[in-house]
């Protein structure tokens, strides 16, 4: 079945041949997967990709308990966010030394908004997405008060309207967390350079999930996460991404010594570092990054192109089967139904979405819950299969049908899900 | 030879003395420690203690492996900040919901700072040591410039007589990187708050060498380090203390979505955490953190004052056995003298400090140096030997006299030292 246009309904035969045809099939084998999982999750917590626990347990035993502290030289730990940004830097479409890898995106976030609210003095305003992921726009608020700026929010498809000679700097998310709904780099980014803003991209649900084009789209700032789509393991540092042209203008607040132009000569003035080192703070947690680093190779050789493509066709795939399957049952989709404008997760709505998901989880079929009513469902292209969606939806089907979830308790007060 | 009053010279087998000795030896089998190696940087990067490799191994291969997204929950990631918080408090002499371990010492110092000033609104003052280390000042010096204050800097010893009513906050290392100085924390703290300051104390070389009694002394707030004396590995995770009678007014800038009271539910607005998690910005990076807990275990059933007195007791030897074999070859004691105020690392002098060093390290002694002439030993009380500081000075005195320094280049530009 050809997605999107022809054919439905699809059998699981169907979903088989998929695979069967799928160019990036092979890439499954990259990844540690436990058996009897369905993992539709790699959203929030991509797969272990092999190689990362020998790479970990090498620096632990030997770089740290034989090497000590020679290895911040001798194992290259120092240079390690540089490095293993210009490693990332192909998968954002931005020359190598124009990312870095450190912290987290909240902790770069609030950086990188400083910075540019800095670059554009005389402007009020920060200008960002109503319905963004919350800690976003915690994290604007907070900019804004500090800087004596006002914090504006409206719903995506009004940003690039809403941009006025007084926005200093527009934050918004490449692909939204619920929706899934992509915005047009271009196009946004275009029309805050045009009013005389900066532009701060999210990249969480972007970066190892869909093809990007930092430089060609003329990004000013982006941040993305490490743990999701780039499969760096629980907590993986954050990267970010800053154009060539702010490079020697950036004044971020978080001066640690690590932003230091001499780190070792241990000055009392602060004098920041030459180019995208400005954007760290302090020393890197380095367990957490050599497994970040690790598991880039898993896109060793992998398009983007490709990745996105088959995240949206497992998306399509997903939405056509819920359609047929699902929605005489109550679940509806939230997420848009445009392929070419859709990150790699597909948001199910259901009014127990709460107690569904955990049915489902129960038997080793893994998305998760964003209240008050999305199942969310996340496609890391390089090791789901079109059998793992159509499974997903054949066992929700089954457990609408019998009712299985009404055994379940309701979310518990501060649920983490 | 009992240190400190008499019997000098000491001999190696009067170090081994000592060694057999010390109540404390036994600890030294609760690390891993390389062949050949005398490693007297722990106060840079703590060695590596047994157990550590396992419960990383553990962490990558099954709870992220397996678990995967599930192990947020059942692995008890979620709630690690805290819990490794309580583990630690005791070591910091405080009740363990005061505590917690998240970002670095830089960021949290950021969010100290903030806090701590926006809780004296009216007063201008951020009074802070010249000579700190000097990513605090930087930090200190961003603050100020981000709130409308001024950054005051004095040194150590004229900090509690230079506290007055326009003084906001207080930042000051308990023991300093390069003397070694410890600071009265009780007396300190003290004038601070008779003057209506609060204070933020930066314990980067205090946890884990010294002992601690930071509520017993009222201190207001406190960040400290994972990776020098408690062992946690390259780049661990920092702490943060804020005392009781703060954490309900706490409100501070970096406002990610784990300070937030319910990350899970996602709303619009920021409602802060109550307690110590308000401290929280972001996903914390799970393996550092889990490689941190484990290497807490190294400090059970250990008393922190037996750690201090033994630190002290290295340190007084190191410079006792300087004076006596290395003054005549030029080298100078850049820490202080008294060993009730001294910290567990001891700063030696020599303008060619860091081509001795080279050598030193080459020879697997190992110290770091610190520009612009100070070569560095620390002593984790833990796995250091009192042979080991013997050793130490004996070689010193060898490649001074027979100048094989001679052969190292000088410190190349940006050295990582």
């Amino acid at each position: 079945m050809p997605l999107g246009d022809t054919a439905l309904p699809c059998t699981r035969d169907d979903a088989l041949a998929l695979d069967r045809a799928d160019p990036l099939a092979p890439a499954r084998a990259r990844f540690v997967l436990p058996q009897g999982v369905t993992y539709l999750d790699g959203n929030s917590l991509g797969a272990l990709p092999k190689g990362v626990a020998e790479r970990v347990a090498q620096t632990v035993a030997h770089e740290w308990g034989e090497g000590l502290i020679r290895s911040w030289n001798a194992a290259g730990w120092y240079d390690s966010p540089g490095r293993i940004g210009a490693k990332l830097a192909p998968l954002l479409g931005a020359a190598p030394h124009q990312v870095t890898v450190t912290d987290t995106i909240s902790v770069n976030l609030f950086k990188l908004l400083v910075a540019a609210a800095r670059l554009r003095p005389g402007r009020k305003v920060i200008l960002a997405e109503r319905g963004n992921f919350p800690s976003d726009n915690h994290i604007v608020e907070s900019v804004a008060r500090m800087l004596g700026l006002t914090a504006r929010f409206v719903p995506a498809a009004d940003i690039a309207t809403a941009i006025d000679a007084d926005t200093a700097v527009v934050e918004l998310s490449h692909v939204n967390y619920r929706t899934s709904e992509i915005q047009d780099m271009t196009v946004v980014t275009r029309a805050a350079h045009q009013k005389g803003a900066l532009i701060v991209w999210d990249l969480a649900h972007s970066t190892g999930a869909v093809e990007l084009h930092l430089d060609r789209d003329r990004a000013d700032f982006a941040v993305g996460c490490g743990y999701k789509f780039l499969n760096g393991g629980p907590g993986a540092p954050a990267h970010v991404y800053v154009a060539e042209q702010h490079l020697s203008t950036l004044d971020q607040p978080l001066t640690g010594w690590f932003a230091h132009a001499a780190p070792f000569a241990f000055d009392d003035d602060f004098r920041q570092a030459e180019g995208i080192r400005a954007m760290l703070c302090s020393t890197p947690q380095m367990l957490s990054m050599v497994a970040f680093e690790a598991a880039l190779d898993a896109f060793d050789g992998i398009a983007m192109r490709d990745v996105q493509a088959k995240g949206r066709a497992l998306g399509d795939l997903m939405i056509a089967l819920s359609d047929e399957r699902l929605a005489p049952l109550g679940v509806g989709v939230a997420s848009t139904r445009e392929g070419t404008r859709r990150g790699n997760h597909v948001s199910l709505t259901h009014p127990e979405g709460y107690r569904i998901m955990q049915v489902l989880i129960g038997r080793g079929i893994i998305g998760d819950f964003r209240a008050p009513d999305v199942m969310r469902f996340g496609f890391g292209p390089l090791y789901v299969r079109y059998a793992d969606v159509f499974d997903a939806v054949a066992a929700l089907e089954e457990i609408l049908k019998t009712g299985g979830w009404r055994a379940v308790p309701a979310a518990p007060a501060g649920a983490v899900t």
